[in-house]
């Protein structure tokens, strides 16, 4: 909640400038107005919790009542909620609104079509290659879009990629850091078979097979079969619509794809006002 | 410089968590590392000065040299910038600079192929749809593109949308923006040639062709040229790297493009380790 | 309003120190009082929006009635407002209401003379010289006061004054300016009449006369009679309420007065019980 | 140093809006320039830190070598300090460092005019009445002029003003401060020689006359005379320059004046480019 | 209240994480909860604003009603209040608010021992001892523990301390103190009997004893006897429950505790749901 | 870092007040001066890069020499750093600086005897109890003090408490968990042996035996012998120095303390100065 309360102010702060809203001011006070928040393409709602705050903090009396929730989908054509209240509040809100609404409904459209192109049990990942700024409400769009969130921050757990183990030990620094974050994540990143079946010896969580083929992962699952307890298989790297299936049937129980953070394409939803006038 | 240190000292605040980089501390303090920025697409670059501040912020020590400066253009290879320091600070750096330089060389370079496919004096705008929060970050980008910003916030000019033009009239509005805040930039979005003819006898400053064919933006074209003074004409909505140039050649002196901002997909820059050594 | 709110929770907070009001917490918290705020000079009101946020920060549940509004005159002995409710609370928030109040209605009351000195159609405009931390809340106590805003920031527009031409042609400056920022204001500020020629030949928008006397400034008018479009003419330097309308009458459109914001005297406001009772 | 940082912080950020200083961006980056901070006025300087923060935040490569100090007397033409460095950064910079100094000299400056026009060991005070926001820089003033500074906030000493004895006894609240509140300032506002009386009695450590004329202030400095401890008798209320030296003669200790802060007019200081070249 | 709520913004942004209540999340939106904040330790209470302010910001409806307020005494199984709304929330807000409720009332608990240990009109003081952060809180819990404050910040009043006497004479830094800040806190720490003297014949207003014996004390306490006016008589350094009443009765006004700040152990508070039920 | 700057700053800000340092200002700016920080008592050091941060901020000219580290064994005597430059600056920062170093360092030296009490490879944790606002800095201590962290925040893993278990069924929940937070630690905590079973039966990663004895969890431990993947045994309530290595020995892995946070006795720590002479 601080998190979408500080959001919306700064991106207020940023839009309003140091003398308001200039257009908006010309409209004499006293027109309300009604309006409605209509998407214009497909895809899968997040972002609700920012929109009313933007519009609390511009003006509380406006009201918002809410046709669909975080998660649900779109269509062309959806309304997602109707606004009624003074013009010139709503006019003052409506870009940051839609600015945060488009966003993240972006961000949860795009896993969604990454989690039913995988059509399977395996989950759909988020990376740390986030917007700056906008970590904590981009891993809740993606769990909007059913996917599932890999770590929030660098201290949720130890990830061992290739730039760290170019100067530790896997084996060691594995054991290092299970003694030290006793129950969270030990994660290492594998570029070779002979990697994943050291990280899965030495205990990892979990087991991150980085830019290989559909038949590599496949042959790295092999490796991990045996191993007890089993860790978790992700796949990262090179991930797109067109192969994610593959991945998921090569046994992949995790894949995580930083593009849903970093690529996705607003979706386009806007504010159509269907009534202004004067109130006495 | 304010709003660089201020993004920085967030972005690096929601990655580091309570804990700290739990991963680089196993990393003995005494490694120091040599490591490349590289570039893995093409594009146009963007965001230094942020990449800078994050190394700053981690580590003052860790040393940066840079090869490219915003608004060089990057292939595939091109070393942005080669870094030497504390192994540790390297990795807890590495992600948050990344996601910076790659956001924000996105948006430079979606910019950049815009201006390519105008080809043309036609100059290419961004919106206010932008990611919440950085705002003043993204609008450096545009112009490391080749791009020009259009208002910064809702108090740098007045801009008379559908919205607002359901209040209010045209003619009177116009008159009054001028009047209250002479020398300003006063637009009108227009959707029909009966609002370009109004817009400019009104004395707009910018007269904007919205969601209009080039066809129709031609014509309307043709309605300001004996304007005196002739306002600029503005086009946007629907455009697109296949038809900016026709819009450019129907007589548009601005174009503005909302994707340049919202749906810019990150350019790919990594970090890869060139030497990681322990020094006694 | 973040810029209220923050405005008043900085204000506060210095107010309240560590300790809070040592005085109102003497004080039974059972009392009840009610007063006015009541003027005590002449001039223009302003600040409304930051009283009501100081009061309502400290205790929400005390109730002000508005009598006037930002803008409106005041007289020796008008009350703006009567407020009611816990005694400690409007105590507590006498001081810090009425530091805004007096600080911003003075504003826009100096503004008011300078507007009814010009006694034409010619603006009076404030400049960027305003009190560090309150730009946005000087600016709005400007318009409340009858004057019009010159830049918010640095960023709104291009204005080339004599250290910038000390390094720039002043003919490429303003059309690189034009270039780079369409349909913005590009100033120039000249201190005499050849640079107002050349201002207005490149296209500036406004054509500043800086420390000129009348009879300059109507020469400075009579060169840009010809001009299409022809540029806003603006007078700065050594304005006072004794010369604005000769300025005016020198064919000024604009007349911009640092001493609005930066010297602007406190106009004085007070905040007189009228009752104070236990309530069980 | 706190405060300074923030104030200037967040007066650089509203200064630089989101687009940064579209003006000074004309400038060639090779451009270095020299520059004088100079005194078009007289007065007492204050805000150099203010001033050195904004041009290290700006950029730290200006150097800026000082002439003159804080509480320094200043004369039109003095030079306060000599600035050298990137001349788009000294343009950048200018207005904030100046809207810092020009402001905190000028309440130095009537400070001073205040402690001069008083001629004896009585001391000028300042009160609560500052700009919101400034309190801390403010102070500072006051002090660099001569003044003492009265409380620094609600939570420095103990005030009964009218408002408070509308609903406490005198005598009681006195002994109550003075128990909870040990050694703490424990100061009572009269508007009659009675009210003296009783503050002296219940042992206050400042007896404050409220909008007397300086025959009433001798009355009741009188009536302290026998007091043991004598409270320090504070004059506030109705203080001018032309009649500060009569309530000091009238045995004041102390003399509280608002209006250095609340109403000190800007200390008119400039900053003069000198030299500006292009460098290879 | 500022305090208050920035505190709690603070705590709640760090126990949220990224990624917010990952438990709570599991628990179906629809469940409603009661529970109680029950005391199982013996103490006094503080922190009802802190913990009020954390389940507003969490969820402004959740309803508390206090039993106990502030200052109470609470005995093992005390409820201080009930707690009702979504049992999501409830669980959520849980471990910040009573991270605030066991701190403060720990630090009243031990404040309340030390005076009713005192068992005289001898005062027990805080220290600037304070836990980084807290200082408003810790001091305001001291209150509530019948304790009373000493300095908030170090503008609040001048205390000469070994440190600062082994460059200043004590005589000439009192007088000066005494002349810069005149009716304030003139406060001198004196290891030796002969430094008891300088500092009450200079005109401090408080004398301390630090790390002085209870006989010490006594003979200081003599040599004040006679002083007109008498300055306060502080006892710091060394205190304990044990020794506290020796030192009172030695003639100490004043005892100055460091430990009820920087040591206190929390109160013992826990939340316990009485109720879970789903709500259709 | 950031977190290290930001509670820094806080601090100072709160220390500092309005005025600043009241009794520092009456040193001569010339002095210059040289102190020790040293340890009063027997414990273990933390809090190393908070007093270099205050000193740094309060005046980057101080010079600090660091004889000890975080980690390090403090014994009464041992001197911590040593610090030399203005007394002015040194004397404003020591408060500030010691009440950081006093609290951390009494977080890592009760939690090192927590470790040394428990005497095998069981590991000591801290818990969510911590001081608001000051997490990030108290987990760090207790890593000084030989002890490993349990979540940083709510975001970090799935704990469920009896408070949730009102509401959830425990093997569904733990079931969820693991599905929506693939990788994470899910711990339950059990009051009773068949809560153990479950929860280990369910693939919780760590089980943790709440307010049971010794006995108990001896008992409990039996339990888990079996499963496969053994979670890891945690011990949390009740738990003193005492019997600390009782319950290690009974088969926790983990042992978890709150009192290591929230009630750590501060270390005594003082600055005490060697040397203050004038400089010319």
């Amino acid at each position: 909640m601080t998190a979408v309360r500080e959001a919306v102010s700064r991106a207020l702060a940023e839009d309003l400038g140091p003398l308001g809203d200039l257009s908006a001011s010309l409209v004499p006070p006293q027109f309300v107005g009604a309006a409605e928040l209509v998407c214009r393409g497909r895809g899968v709602m997040a972002g609700r919790r920012c929109a009313e705050e933007v519009f609390a903090q511009v003006d509380s009396s406006v009201e918002l009542v809410w046709e669909r929730d975080d998660g649900d989908p779109l269509e062309v054509g959806s309304v997602l909620a109707t606004v009624e209240g003074s013009l010139r509040s709503i006019l003052t809100a409506e870009r940051t609104a839609l600015n945060f609404l488009c966003h993240l409904s972006g961000v949860a459209s795009i896993t969604s079509d990454f989690v039913a192109a995988v059509g399977s049990a395996t989950r759909v990942l988020d990376t740390r290659k986030t917007t700056p700024g906008l970590r904590a409400l981009e891993k809740a769009a993606v769990r909007a879009g059913g996917g599932v969130n890999h770590r929030g921050s660098l201290s949720d757990g130890v990830m061992l990629k290739d730039n760290h183990l170019g100067a530790l030990c896997l084996e060691t620094a594995v054991a290092e850091a299970l003694r030290q974050w006793p129950g969270r994540l030990v994660e290492v990143e594998c570029e070779a078979p002979i990697q994943v079946r050291a990280a899965a010896a030495a205990g990892a969580t979990v087991v991150m097979c980085d830019n290989m083929s559909p038949e590599q992962v496949r042959a790295c699952a092999g490796l991990l079969a045996g191993s007890s307890p089993r860790p978790l298989l992700e796949v990262s790297g090179g991930v797109s619509l067109d192969n994610v299936a593959a991945y998921a049937l090569a046994g992949a129980d995790l894949i995580s794809v930083g593009a849903i953070t970093h690529s996705a394409p607003a979706l386009d939803i806007g504010l159509d006002l269907t009534r202004a006038e004067l109130v006495s």
